[in-house]
């Protein structure tokens, strides 16, 4: 049996990111983000949701580029604190926080260097949804740190360590233990 | 030091949910997908993104809703089967793993019973991206196991157990253990 809870926009679980922007004058910023996704295969897309009255929309407005940058979960305590603190109050939030960035190679936005994961983004695409944009970048590359990177190139998820947010207990997680391989555990159940 | 892997569109982690529809007949279908995220507050609203050719397109155009049911781990592997086979080649694929549906109360689509989370949604808006279209669904209602919802009205996220995708690896995750609260382990950063 199940019960109704109301509207809510819940996803389990969901990543907890920091976008990278800088603003009209050069300052990075860095926002934390839960509500981001891979949208689309061809051109390769990553999209995030922005509230109106966020600096980091301002910044997106006006570079018309933005990063996703996935912390390890050592970074969970600065990861909280970029959320819960503005970059239009604190404009030296990443300074305080002892977080440096660098240029991308191609778009106007900041890489967070603790970040062992680096999505970069060109503005593709937005749709307005109501309190929140759906901004779409297209992702120009992937940076990530070289010890991550095993032989095969693929990226070690266990050494990446990536921080999850779960919605309605309202904390960081780790990644837990693996459960099989995708596209394939499934094919026993096949029957013909 | 970064190294570059190239344009992909990742984001760690994702979820691995199923998407419900109807088709124009009534049939159920369910998909597997990664690539969907809250997207707004107000209306309270979450994205799943799909590719063109897939049935899930077409019910969800005709229909103009659908679910996101999220499961346990426990069905990590018919979430891998229902992302390999699709319901254009086999109509009756839930039927055959042996998953049941209901009906929503408000929108035209069905609910996975055995998925302990159900959100119910009433398309709102899409955004053709490229190879796939970003959904964008108006949450009407969240539909939750009643031993998985505590006193305090919350889900309880380690009784839900849910499944992860960490793309790099190829492979299911479950969530891992609590790394502090959100909105109150980063306040020790505060400098003032």
């Amino acid at each position: 049996m199940k019960i109704k809870l109301g509207p809510s926009p819940i996803v389990f679980p969901m990543p907890a990111v920091l976008v990278g922007t800088y603003d009209g004058g050069g300052t990075p910023n860095a926002m934390t983000a839960a509500w981001a996704a891979a949208c689309c295969h061809q051109p390769p897309c990553v999209g995030v949701a922005i509230r109106h009255n966020r600096l980091t929309f301002a910044n997106i407005e006006v570079r018309k580029a933005f990063t996703i940058c996935v912390p390890g979960t050592a970074l969970a305590k600065q990861v909280d604190y970029l959320g819960i603190v503005s970059g239009k109050r604190e404009p030296d939030k990443l300074a305080k926080l002892g977080l440096e960035t660098s240029p991308c190679p191609t778009v106007e936005a900041p890489m967070i260097d603790a970040c062992p994961v680096v999505t970069e983004c060109r503005l593709h695409s937005q749709l307005e949804v109501g309190s929140h944009t759906w901004f779409v970048g297209e992702v120009v590359d992937v940076h990530v740190a070289e010890q991550l990177v095993g032989e095969d190139g693929q990226i070690d998820i266990d050494a990446l360590d990536p921080l999850s947010y779960a919605t309605s207990a309202g904390e960081y997680r780790a990644l837990g233990g693996p459960l099989g391989a995708a596209y394939a555990i499934g094919k026993e159940l096949k029957t013909d």
